[in-house]
């Protein structure tokens, strides 16, 4: 599972990657950094739960802590990035309270707003923030 | 060749982000960040040219744009990895001043030590690393 992590992710922004481990063994992990661009933003690349601890609460708990720790660095708005295709990811964005940026071409999917050709020819994505508050600090 | 950038790193990456632009054409670029786990060291993540503009000295000058600008962000070192395939990846990087760093696993390739398996299985890596000082701040 460690294979899915990428290195440079591993390496250089350790502060905002976290681990689950269960019985010695990664079992789950998200990756993500502030923003260089808006040190008020963070940005979570990837989340990763092994197949036999999905549904559990893993990646809700991984990105809690994440949420959390980046407030702490002085960021107010997370942000993600996932497929129109990826219908579990869109589902668990929401219910972490993840809004969907709207496009201004206006192109929806499931009346979604989409950004056609985000990452390249053919690979549209839906552009997800959420604003940080009074919910970590409790 | 905007394609061959990552979004990822064009929108959060901005301040060690840079383009050459020739007639209005993007003909290279740099892409890097500050590392969130060491404050005051850069890592070059890719830099690309145009074939067209290939031994004119650009990649060099985006290095050098990059160097100078992480310097001012409070660097002192700039890293970065390559396959030890990739030759002229390795001669471009020797001739910026970069040096190897050495591995304890003492496996070599055409004598520099190699980080076998360092971007997962089958993906060898050299890691470079270099100082940044005067040069920069003539």
């Amino acid at each position: 599972m460690s294979d899915m992590l990428p290195k440079l992710f591993f390496v250089h922004f350790q502060p905002t990657n976290f681990v689950a481990e269960q019985d010695g063994k990664i079992v789950g992990f998200v990756t993500g950094f502030v923003s260089q661009t808006f040190p008020d933003e963070a940005y979570i690349h990837f989340v990763g739960v092994d197949p036999n601890y999905r549904k559990s609460g893993l990646a809700r708990a991984l990105y809690e802590k994440f949420f959390i720790t980046v407030l702490n660095l002085g960021c107010h708005t997370v942000r993600c990035v996932t497929s129109p295709v990826n219908k579990d990811s869109i589902a668990f964005h929401r219910s972490l309270g993840f809004s969907v940026e709207s496009n201004d071409s206006e192109k929806t999917i499931d009346g979604i707003s989409v950004f056609e050709g985000y990452d390249g020819e053919g690979e549209d994505r839906i552009l997800f923030y959420r604003a940080l508050g009074k919910m970590e600090n409790a």
